[in-house]
Protein backbone atom coordinates (compact mmCIF):
# COMPACT_ATOMS: atom_id res chain seq x y z
CA UNK A 1 0.00 0.00 0.00
CA UNK A 2 1.16 3.67 -1.02
CA UNK A 3 1.56 6.24 1.75
CA UNK A 4 0.14 9.42 0.19
CA UNK A 5 0.91 12.99 1.78
CA UNK A 6 -2.04 15.00 1.25
CA UNK A 7 -1.85 18.56 1.45
CA UNK A 8 -4.31 20.29 3.64
CA UNK A 9 -5.81 22.12 0.55
CA UNK A 10 -6.69 26.07 1.63
CA UNK A 11 -10.40 26.50 0.81
CA UNK A 12 -12.69 29.51 1.11
CA UNK A 13 -15.33 28.57 3.56
CA UNK A 14 -18.71 30.49 1.71
CA UNK A 15 -19.33 31.77 4.99
CA UNK A 16 -21.43 35.62 4.64
CA UNK A 17 -18.76 38.65 5.12
CA UNK A 18 -20.29 40.66 7.62
CA UNK A 19 -21.18 43.81 5.79
CA UNK A 20 -19.16 46.51 7.79
CA UNK A 21 -15.57 44.66 7.04
CA UNK A 22 -16.92 44.54 3.61
CA UNK A 23 -17.31 47.92 3.66
CA UNK A 24 -13.73 48.63 5.24
CA UNK A 25 -12.09 46.15 2.75
CA UNK A 26 -14.34 48.56 -0.19
CA UNK A 27 -13.00 51.62 1.53
CA UNK A 28 -9.29 50.79 1.43
CA UNK A 29 -9.34 50.00 -1.97
CA UNK A 30 -11.45 53.46 -2.81
CA UNK A 31 -8.42 55.50 -1.10
CA UNK A 32 -5.90 54.40 -3.48
CA UNK A 33 -3.95 56.94 -5.26
CA UNK A 34 -5.29 57.49 -9.31
CA UNK A 35 -3.84 59.49 -12.56
CA UNK A 36 -5.27 62.74 -12.23
CA UNK A 37 -7.33 61.99 -9.24
CA UNK A 38 -9.86 60.41 -11.81
CA UNK A 39 -10.87 56.89 -9.25
CA UNK A 40 -11.68 55.41 -12.68
CA UNK A 41 -12.55 52.23 -10.89
CA UNK A 42 -15.83 50.16 -10.03
CA UNK A 43 -16.44 47.29 -7.73
CA UNK A 44 -19.43 45.21 -8.99
CA UNK A 45 -20.27 42.65 -5.32
CA UNK A 46 -21.65 39.31 -7.26
CA UNK A 47 -23.35 37.25 -5.01
CA UNK A 48 -26.16 35.77 -6.99
CA UNK A 49 -25.06 32.37 -7.90
CA UNK A 50 -26.64 31.70 -11.25
CA UNK A 51 -24.61 34.80 -12.69
CA UNK A 52 -21.53 33.53 -10.86
CA UNK A 53 -21.92 29.38 -12.31
CA UNK A 54 -22.38 30.95 -15.81
CA UNK A 55 -19.26 32.92 -14.98
CA UNK A 56 -17.48 29.61 -13.36
CA UNK A 57 -18.71 27.34 -16.38
CA UNK A 58 -16.78 30.20 -18.76
CA UNK A 59 -13.68 30.34 -16.42
CA UNK A 60 -13.55 26.50 -17.22
CA UNK A 61 -13.37 26.22 -21.19
CA UNK A 62 -11.02 28.44 -20.65
CA UNK A 63 -8.99 27.10 -18.50
CA UNK A 64 -8.93 23.68 -20.98
CA UNK A 65 -8.00 25.83 -23.74
CA UNK A 66 -4.77 26.60 -22.17
CA UNK A 67 -4.33 23.53 -20.54
CA UNK A 68 -4.47 22.57 -24.35
CA UNK A 69 -1.77 24.85 -24.86
CA UNK A 70 0.93 22.95 -22.50
CA UNK A 71 3.52 20.57 -23.07
CA UNK A 72 2.42 17.29 -21.60
CA UNK A 73 4.57 17.87 -18.43
CA UNK A 74 3.42 21.34 -17.65
CA UNK A 75 -0.46 20.34 -18.35
CA UNK A 76 -0.05 17.55 -15.54
CA UNK A 77 1.37 20.41 -12.77
CA UNK A 78 -1.59 22.23 -14.14
CA UNK A 79 -4.38 20.21 -13.89
CA UNK A 80 -3.19 20.10 -9.86
CA UNK A 81 -3.91 23.69 -9.39
CA UNK A 82 -6.57 25.60 -8.10
CA UNK A 83 -7.39 28.52 -10.47
CA UNK A 84 -10.48 29.43 -9.37
CA UNK A 85 -12.91 29.84 -6.16
CA UNK A 86 -15.79 31.36 -8.11
CA UNK A 87 -18.57 29.52 -6.42
CA UNK A 88 -17.09 28.60 -3.10
CA UNK A 89 -16.30 31.86 -2.05
CA UNK A 90 -18.68 34.10 -0.05
CA UNK A 91 -18.50 36.60 -3.48
CA UNK A 92 -17.25 38.01 -6.36
CA UNK A 93 -16.04 41.60 -6.75
CA UNK A 94 -15.52 42.28 -10.47
CA UNK A 95 -13.30 45.78 -10.45
CA UNK A 96 -13.55 47.84 -13.20
CA UNK A 97 -12.06 50.10 -15.38
CA UNK A 98 -13.81 53.12 -17.24
CA UNK A 99 -11.27 55.17 -19.03
CA UNK A 100 -13.59 58.55 -19.53
CA UNK A 101 -13.42 59.59 -16.07
CA UNK A 102 -11.95 62.73 -15.68
CA UNK A 103 -12.03 63.35 -19.51
CA UNK A 104 -10.57 64.75 -21.73
CA UNK A 105 -8.09 66.73 -19.30
CA UNK A 106 -6.64 64.23 -16.89
CA UNK A 107 -3.61 65.21 -15.29
CA UNK A 108 -1.08 62.60 -16.24
CA UNK A 109 -2.82 60.80 -17.91
CA UNK A 110 -1.12 58.14 -21.37
CA UNK A 111 -2.61 55.63 -22.43
CA UNK A 112 -2.20 53.08 -19.88
CA UNK A 113 -2.02 55.03 -16.82
CA UNK A 114 -5.66 54.76 -16.09
CA UNK A 115 -5.53 50.96 -15.86
CA UNK A 116 -2.79 51.37 -13.39
CA UNK A 117 -4.88 52.96 -10.99
CA UNK A 118 -7.15 50.48 -10.73
CA UNK A 119 -4.80 48.04 -10.07
CA UNK A 120 -3.56 50.12 -7.12
CA UNK A 121 -6.95 49.72 -5.56
CA UNK A 122 -7.00 46.31 -6.16
CA UNK A 123 -3.84 45.80 -4.18
CA UNK A 124 -5.32 47.98 -1.39
CA UNK A 125 -8.50 45.64 -1.53
CA UNK A 126 -6.63 42.04 -1.32
CA UNK A 127 -4.32 43.66 1.21
CA UNK A 128 -7.12 44.84 3.48
CA UNK A 129 -9.13 41.59 2.76
CA UNK A 130 -5.96 39.95 4.49
CA UNK A 131 -5.99 42.13 7.38
CA UNK A 132 -9.28 41.25 8.06
CA UNK A 133 -8.76 37.35 7.94
CA UNK A 134 -10.35 36.58 4.01
CA UNK A 135 -8.69 34.99 1.68
CA UNK A 136 -8.93 36.58 -2.11
CA UNK A 137 -8.21 34.84 -5.73
CA UNK A 138 -7.96 37.28 -9.11
CA UNK A 139 -9.43 34.83 -11.76
CA UNK A 140 -7.76 35.98 -14.87
CA UNK A 141 -8.89 32.99 -17.17
CA UNK A 142 -12.15 34.72 -18.86
CA UNK A 143 -12.89 36.95 -21.89
CA UNK A 144 -13.25 40.16 -21.02
CA UNK A 145 -16.51 40.40 -23.42
CA UNK A 146 -18.27 37.80 -21.73
CA UNK A 147 -18.17 39.35 -18.58
CA UNK A 148 -19.11 43.00 -19.53
CA UNK A 149 -22.07 40.67 -20.77
CA UNK A 150 -22.70 38.82 -18.19
CA UNK A 151 -22.79 41.68 -15.85
CA UNK A 152 -24.37 44.61 -18.08
CA UNK A 153 -21.10 46.74 -17.81
CA UNK A 154 -21.35 49.40 -20.40
CA UNK A 155 -19.41 50.33 -23.48
CA UNK A 156 -16.45 52.46 -22.34
CA UNK A 157 -15.52 50.41 -19.01
CA UNK A 158 -13.75 47.45 -18.92
CA UNK A 159 -13.43 44.73 -15.96
CA UNK A 160 -10.12 44.19 -15.13
CA UNK A 161 -10.60 41.38 -12.81
CA UNK A 162 -13.08 38.84 -11.05
CA UNK A 163 -11.79 38.78 -7.26
CA UNK A 164 -13.18 36.10 -5.34
CA UNK A 165 -13.58 36.88 -1.74
CA UNK A 166 -14.72 35.67 1.77
CA UNK A 167 -13.12 33.39 4.59
CA UNK A 168 -10.56 30.67 3.90
CA UNK A 169 -9.71 27.73 6.05
CA UNK A 170 -6.31 29.33 6.72
CA UNK A 171 -3.07 30.48 4.80
CA UNK A 172 -0.19 29.44 3.26
CA UNK A 173 3.14 30.54 3.92
CA UNK A 174 4.69 29.59 0.25
CA UNK A 175 2.54 30.56 -2.79
CA UNK A 176 0.27 27.86 -4.54
CA UNK A 177 2.28 28.02 -7.58
CA UNK A 178 5.11 27.56 -5.85
CA UNK A 179 3.99 24.92 -3.42
CA UNK A 180 2.56 22.50 -6.84
CA UNK A 181 6.10 23.21 -8.54
CA UNK A 182 5.06 25.27 -11.29
CA UNK A 183 7.09 28.15 -10.64
CA UNK A 184 9.82 29.05 -7.97
CA UNK A 185 10.21 32.82 -6.70
CA UNK A 186 13.48 34.60 -7.27
CA UNK A 187 15.39 36.88 -4.93
CA UNK A 188 14.65 39.59 -4.38
CA UNK A 189 18.51 40.75 -5.52
CA UNK A 190 17.86 40.18 -8.63
CA UNK A 191 15.45 42.40 -9.30
CA UNK A 192 17.31 45.42 -7.91
CA UNK A 193 19.42 47.50 -10.26
CA UNK A 194 21.68 50.45 -9.34
CA UNK A 195 21.60 53.80 -11.50
CA UNK A 196 21.42 51.63 -14.54
CA UNK A 197 19.81 48.99 -15.47
CA UNK A 198 22.47 45.56 -15.28
CA UNK A 199 24.40 46.05 -11.65
CA UNK A 200 21.91 44.19 -9.57
CA UNK A 201 23.67 44.53 -5.95
CA UNK A 202 21.41 46.42 -3.60
CA UNK A 203 22.74 49.43 -1.60
CA UNK A 204 22.06 52.19 0.61
CA UNK B 1 -1.70 95.49 0.24
CA UNK B 2 -2.97 92.19 -0.56
CA UNK B 3 -2.88 89.43 2.16
CA UNK B 4 -2.24 86.72 0.39
CA UNK B 5 -2.62 83.20 2.24
CA UNK B 6 0.13 80.60 1.48
CA UNK B 7 0.29 76.63 2.00
CA UNK B 8 2.76 75.29 3.71
CA UNK B 9 4.08 72.98 0.72
CA UNK B 10 4.81 69.81 1.36
CA UNK B 11 8.29 68.80 0.29
CA UNK B 12 10.81 66.00 -0.25
CA UNK B 13 13.81 66.78 2.52
CA UNK B 14 16.35 64.71 0.00
CA UNK B 15 17.47 63.16 3.47
CA UNK B 16 19.00 60.02 2.60
CA UNK B 17 17.39 56.78 2.75
CA UNK B 18 18.80 54.38 5.04
CA UNK B 19 19.27 50.98 4.13
CA UNK B 20 17.64 48.83 5.92
CA UNK B 21 14.39 50.81 5.34
CA UNK B 22 14.95 50.87 1.54
CA UNK B 23 15.32 47.06 1.66
CA UNK B 24 12.26 46.96 3.59
CA UNK B 25 10.51 49.12 1.29
CA UNK B 26 11.91 47.02 -1.91
CA UNK B 27 11.09 43.93 0.10
CA UNK B 28 7.23 44.49 0.69
CA UNK B 29 7.31 45.05 -3.29
CA UNK B 30 8.76 42.15 -4.41
CA UNK B 31 6.19 40.14 -1.87
CA UNK B 32 3.11 41.50 -4.03
CA UNK B 33 1.48 38.34 -5.79
CA UNK B 34 1.76 37.91 -9.48
CA UNK B 35 -0.24 36.39 -12.59
CA UNK B 36 1.64 32.67 -13.23
CA UNK B 37 4.06 33.82 -9.86
CA UNK B 38 6.25 35.74 -12.67
CA UNK B 39 7.23 38.41 -10.33
CA UNK B 40 7.57 40.64 -14.06
CA UNK B 41 9.02 43.54 -12.20
CA UNK B 42 12.72 45.09 -11.61
CA UNK B 43 13.37 48.19 -9.77
CA UNK B 44 16.42 50.65 -10.74
CA UNK B 45 17.21 52.81 -7.71
CA UNK B 46 18.48 56.18 -9.63
CA UNK B 47 20.70 58.43 -7.05
CA UNK B 48 22.90 60.04 -10.28
CA UNK B 49 22.03 63.64 -10.31
CA UNK B 50 23.15 64.05 -13.78
CA UNK B 51 20.55 61.15 -14.63
CA UNK B 52 18.09 63.09 -12.49
CA UNK B 53 18.66 65.87 -13.93
CA UNK B 54 18.32 64.78 -17.22
CA UNK B 55 14.85 63.16 -16.81
CA UNK B 56 13.58 65.82 -15.07
CA UNK B 57 14.16 68.19 -18.35
CA UNK B 58 12.55 65.47 -20.68
CA UNK B 59 9.98 66.00 -18.41
CA UNK B 60 9.52 69.75 -18.26
CA UNK B 61 8.87 69.43 -21.67
CA UNK B 62 5.96 66.83 -21.36
CA UNK B 63 4.75 69.52 -18.73
CA UNK B 64 4.70 71.91 -21.37
CA UNK B 65 3.31 70.07 -24.47
CA UNK B 66 0.13 68.62 -21.79
CA UNK B 67 -0.54 72.70 -20.40
CA UNK B 68 -0.52 73.71 -24.02
CA UNK B 69 -3.20 71.17 -24.58
CA UNK B 70 -5.51 72.91 -21.61
CA UNK B 71 -7.97 75.32 -21.59
CA UNK B 72 -6.87 78.64 -19.99
CA UNK B 73 -8.89 78.14 -16.30
CA UNK B 74 -7.45 74.76 -16.37
CA UNK B 75 -3.73 75.77 -17.49
CA UNK B 76 -4.01 78.18 -14.54
CA UNK B 77 -4.55 75.69 -11.89
CA UNK B 78 -2.13 73.44 -13.60
CA UNK B 79 0.33 75.61 -13.06
CA UNK B 80 0.02 75.82 -9.17
CA UNK B 81 0.56 71.95 -9.44
CA UNK B 82 3.32 69.99 -8.57
CA UNK B 83 3.92 67.02 -10.76
CA UNK B 84 7.53 65.75 -9.68
CA UNK B 85 9.80 65.74 -7.32
CA UNK B 86 12.79 63.70 -9.48
CA UNK B 87 15.86 65.96 -8.46
CA UNK B 88 14.15 67.37 -4.71
CA UNK B 89 13.48 63.47 -3.41
CA UNK B 90 16.26 61.12 -2.06
CA UNK B 91 16.11 58.91 -5.06
CA UNK B 92 13.94 57.73 -7.88
CA UNK B 93 13.06 54.31 -8.26
CA UNK B 94 11.62 53.12 -11.74
CA UNK B 95 9.74 50.06 -12.17
CA UNK B 96 9.79 47.85 -15.08
CA UNK B 97 7.84 44.90 -16.06
CA UNK B 98 9.48 42.19 -18.51
CA UNK B 99 6.79 40.60 -20.38
CA UNK B 100 9.09 37.41 -21.20
CA UNK B 101 9.62 36.35 -17.86
CA UNK B 102 7.93 33.10 -17.32
CA UNK B 103 7.19 32.87 -21.06
CA UNK B 104 6.02 30.86 -22.93
CA UNK B 105 4.00 29.37 -20.29
CA UNK B 106 2.69 32.02 -18.45
CA UNK B 107 -0.12 30.72 -16.06
CA UNK B 108 -3.50 33.27 -16.34
CA UNK B 109 -1.36 35.69 -18.45
CA UNK B 110 -3.62 37.55 -21.09
CA UNK B 111 -2.27 40.38 -22.63
CA UNK B 112 -1.98 43.02 -20.07
CA UNK B 113 -2.04 40.68 -16.83
CA UNK B 114 1.69 40.62 -16.33
CA UNK B 115 1.04 45.01 -16.52
CA UNK B 116 -1.12 44.68 -13.59
CA UNK B 117 1.12 42.67 -11.47
CA UNK B 118 3.89 45.02 -11.58
CA UNK B 119 1.22 47.97 -10.30
CA UNK B 120 0.38 45.91 -7.60
CA UNK B 121 3.88 45.65 -7.06
CA UNK B 122 3.84 49.66 -6.75
CA UNK B 123 1.45 49.69 -4.36
CA UNK B 124 2.96 47.61 -1.92
CA UNK B 125 5.97 49.54 -2.12
CA UNK B 126 3.80 53.04 -1.58
CA UNK B 127 2.38 51.66 1.33
CA UNK B 128 5.67 50.55 2.84
CA UNK B 129 7.20 53.99 2.19
CA UNK B 130 4.52 55.63 3.91
CA UNK B 131 4.53 53.32 7.20
CA UNK B 132 8.13 54.18 7.17
CA UNK B 133 7.73 58.09 6.82
CA UNK B 134 8.44 58.27 3.32
CA UNK B 135 6.94 60.46 0.99
CA UNK B 136 6.36 58.74 -2.52
CA UNK B 137 5.30 60.34 -6.21
CA UNK B 138 4.45 58.96 -9.58
CA UNK B 139 5.89 60.97 -12.27
CA UNK B 140 3.88 60.32 -15.17
CA UNK B 141 4.93 62.59 -17.56
CA UNK B 142 7.55 60.71 -20.06
CA UNK B 143 7.75 58.96 -22.94
CA UNK B 144 8.56 55.37 -22.42
CA UNK B 145 11.04 55.49 -24.92
CA UNK B 146 13.52 58.51 -23.07
CA UNK B 147 13.71 56.30 -19.85
CA UNK B 148 14.52 53.08 -21.70
CA UNK B 149 17.29 54.81 -23.38
CA UNK B 150 18.53 57.21 -20.49
CA UNK B 151 18.97 53.92 -18.31
CA UNK B 152 19.95 51.23 -20.83
CA UNK B 153 16.45 49.35 -20.08
CA UNK B 154 16.69 46.27 -22.43
CA UNK B 155 14.30 45.62 -25.36
CA UNK B 156 11.28 43.64 -24.10
CA UNK B 157 11.40 45.64 -20.88
CA UNK B 158 8.93 48.80 -20.39
CA UNK B 159 9.56 51.27 -17.86
CA UNK B 160 5.97 51.22 -16.05
CA UNK B 161 7.00 53.80 -13.51
CA UNK B 162 9.42 56.63 -11.60
CA UNK B 163 8.78 56.80 -8.28
CA UNK B 164 10.25 59.80 -6.23
CA UNK B 165 10.94 58.42 -3.02
CA UNK B 166 12.32 59.74 0.74
CA UNK B 167 11.41 61.77 3.50
CA UNK B 168 9.34 64.51 3.34
CA UNK B 169 8.34 67.82 5.46
CA UNK B 170 4.93 65.99 6.45
CA UNK B 171 1.79 64.40 5.34
CA UNK B 172 -1.31 65.99 3.76
CA UNK B 173 -4.73 64.68 4.67
CA UNK B 174 -6.20 65.61 1.04
CA UNK B 175 -4.44 64.82 -2.13
CA UNK B 176 -2.85 67.16 -3.70
CA UNK B 177 -5.08 67.87 -6.92
CA UNK B 178 -7.99 68.25 -4.78
CA UNK B 179 -6.69 70.58 -2.11
CA UNK B 180 -5.80 72.51 -5.49
CA UNK B 181 -9.33 72.57 -6.95
CA UNK B 182 -8.23 70.47 -9.88
CA UNK B 183 -10.72 67.45 -9.16
CA UNK B 184 -13.10 66.16 -6.27
CA UNK B 185 -12.86 62.53 -4.89
CA UNK B 186 -16.05 60.89 -5.60
CA UNK B 187 -18.01 59.28 -2.69
CA UNK B 188 -17.34 55.12 -2.53
CA UNK B 189 -21.08 54.61 -2.71
CA UNK B 190 -21.27 55.64 -5.93
CA UNK B 191 -18.35 53.34 -6.93
CA UNK B 192 -20.36 50.01 -5.76
CA UNK B 193 -22.66 48.13 -7.37
CA UNK B 194 -24.75 45.41 -6.66
CA UNK B 195 -24.85 41.80 -9.19
CA UNK B 196 -25.12 44.10 -11.57
CA UNK B 197 -23.57 47.70 -13.26
CA UNK B 198 -26.27 49.99 -12.65
CA UNK B 199 -27.28 49.52 -8.93
CA UNK B 200 -24.82 51.37 -6.59
CA UNK B 201 -26.12 51.03 -2.94
CA UNK B 202 -23.49 49.30 -0.46
CA UNK B 203 -25.04 46.31 1.07
CA UNK B 204 -23.47 43.35 3.29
Amino acid sequence: MINRRRDVRREFTGAPVDQAVLHRVLAAAHAAPSVGLTQPWDFVLVRDRTTRAAFREHVEIKREEFAGSLPEERAERFAKIRIEGILESSLGVVVTYDANRGAPNVLGRHSIAGLYSVCLAIQNLWLAATAEDMGLGWVSFYDEEFLTGLLGIPDGVRPVAWLCLGPVSHFEHTPDLERHGWRKRRPLEQAVHLERWGDTAISG
